[in-house]
């Protein structure tokens, strides 16, 4: 399996008609993840054909309406498609009490669990993890309390070598797992065959940082060393880098240092302000510093690698 | 000025790709009306080229997603426009508990006055009322407490026949407001000119009831009588007549009876279950009723006469 970001939505404050605020679907792992849902992101997920009935994790940067708004219509849509399964909600302090007087005083009776996770740490931590995924939290300096999210693929298993494997009739359909997991084989005979001459490296294991609202922040550096993608708020060029100061936002070429000091592998740029009608402006000032620097487009699935 | 009702959204429940949940903006007097507050509304707006600023008086019929869940992004998008003029907000109890707590959660100041009008009377009441206008609610019978809106504008000026008046050299000009109401002129000998020799007949006044989510009910036959355009909710084809009255719906069949009791210019049907494909399917079961049926048509202002 892939993983593939489709970003929904990457424009700032207001929606327009032909752009949508930020929400990103994120499917890695067989794992099919909802980033941030301002207004209108259920529709945007009908353009992207994704499955509603999928999404089981919903992970909140900060409470803006445009990384929020989408929400309340989003679940109650949940309701009236006939979802039983449980929703687990990730975000800051208050989303709880927000939603639930949305859906006391709109009547909307779930008829499923929606399961809060809320955060107010201001330290990275480890959110939510399977056996095959970890998501953790990227502490952001926004005008509010304010997340990034990163997810990453855990070690993969090794690919099993079977011409060299079929040597060995020792070797047993039940032994494969722990080939798998990089052990060594053991004959009867006491002689030991290295994990490496029977199995060969796994599929690389991927990752992928989204950071949203938020000041140029040196410290989130450690914390996304070396994803393969890195989605980063610039919402000003830096002529206006005060605006962005004041604004807690980021400009292009600060989104661009953060990418290069992180070593990752592509930049993808976002939330740019609305005074910005021609954006190639925001990738020729990034590239003169990260060049693997990328806009966004909107409902195209891109693959993370 | 004529009046012109924009059709902003008029599907039920699950906002769509193609299609939009329950607003509407209605031009009347040069006073600019929004009616029920979908998610996407705001875009909406964009897209039929209305000004936002413009915008003094919302009205909300009820607290189901579908009819207000737009309102949030709409109200922060006023503020990030600059808006300085307050905002009217009439709706059921509850709208000002859930809208406060939101803007207190996601941190969005206003820099305006929100100024709310809750209601909870189960008789039609007058709401709003200026020198040419004047908004009643028109109880309806739904799931939750719900209100639709009748909008009249008030008898208007007379139309001074010039050509009369300048035979008489003592009406001035500051007697034609009085003429323009209707009085007869006196002349110094005593002599009565009578009001309908020195004037016409003023322009019509129209009206407008919306009449959103609700039960096949006839006590709103004496409040919308007569009214030229009548929006009224069908959700079902009346073979589903169980189905509306359990959910709290009408059916085409029935609103089409509705519009016939109460003698109404011309009916616009609206909020059909995702069910149906072919809306002609309303228009045809209606007329066999009322012939002056007709399907909404989103974006594309009507004008009311």
């Amino acid at each position: 399996m892939s993983a593939h970001l489709t970003i929904l939505g990457y424009n700032s404050a207001i929606p327009t008609v032909n752009s949508s605020p930020t929400a990103q679907f994120l499917e890695m792992e067989e794992r099919h993840f909802l980033i941030d849902c301002g207004e209108g992101t259920q529709v945007q997920l009908r353009k992207a054909k994704a499955r509603f009935s999928k999404i089981n994790h919903i992970f909140i940067s900060h409470l803006h309406g445009d990384h929020c708004f989408g929400l309340p219509g989003l679940i109650a849509s949940f309701r009236l498609l006939g979802r039983e399964t449980p929703i687990h909600i990730y975000g800051p302090k208050g989303i709880q009490e927000m939603l639930e007087t949305i859906f006391r005083l709109t009547d909307t009776h779930k008829g499923f669990e929606v399961v809060y996770h809320e955060l107010d740490s201001k330290k990275s931590e480890v959110i939510y993890e399977d056996s095959r995924i970890e998501v953790s939290t990227i502490p952001l300096d926004h005008r509010v309390y304010c997340n990034g999210y990163l997810f990453r693929e855990k070690p993969k298993d090794r690919h099993l070598n079977m011409a060299e494997i079929s040597k060995y009739p020792e070797i047993e359909t039940c032994d494969y797992h722990n080939l798998k997991r990089g052990k060594d084989f053991v004959l009867s005979d006491g002689y030991v065959l290295k994990n490496e001459t029977l199995t060969n490296d796994p599929t690389k294991s991927v990752s992928y940082a989204f950071c949203s609202d938020t000041r140029y922040l040196e410290s989130i550096v450690p914390i996304i060393e070396g994803v393969d993608v890195l989605y980063h708020e610039a919402t000003f060029l830096h002529d206006l880098k005060k605006m962005a100061d004041y604004t807690g936002h980021t400009t292009a070429l600060e989104a661009a240092r953060i990418a290069r000091k992180a070593g990752v592998g592509k930049l993808i740029l976002g939330h740019f302000s609305n005074r910005y009608h021609d954006l190639s402006v925001f990738t020729k000032e990034a590239r003169e510093v990260f060049a693997e620097t990328y806009l966004p487009v909107a409902l195209q699935p891109v693959e993370i690698k």
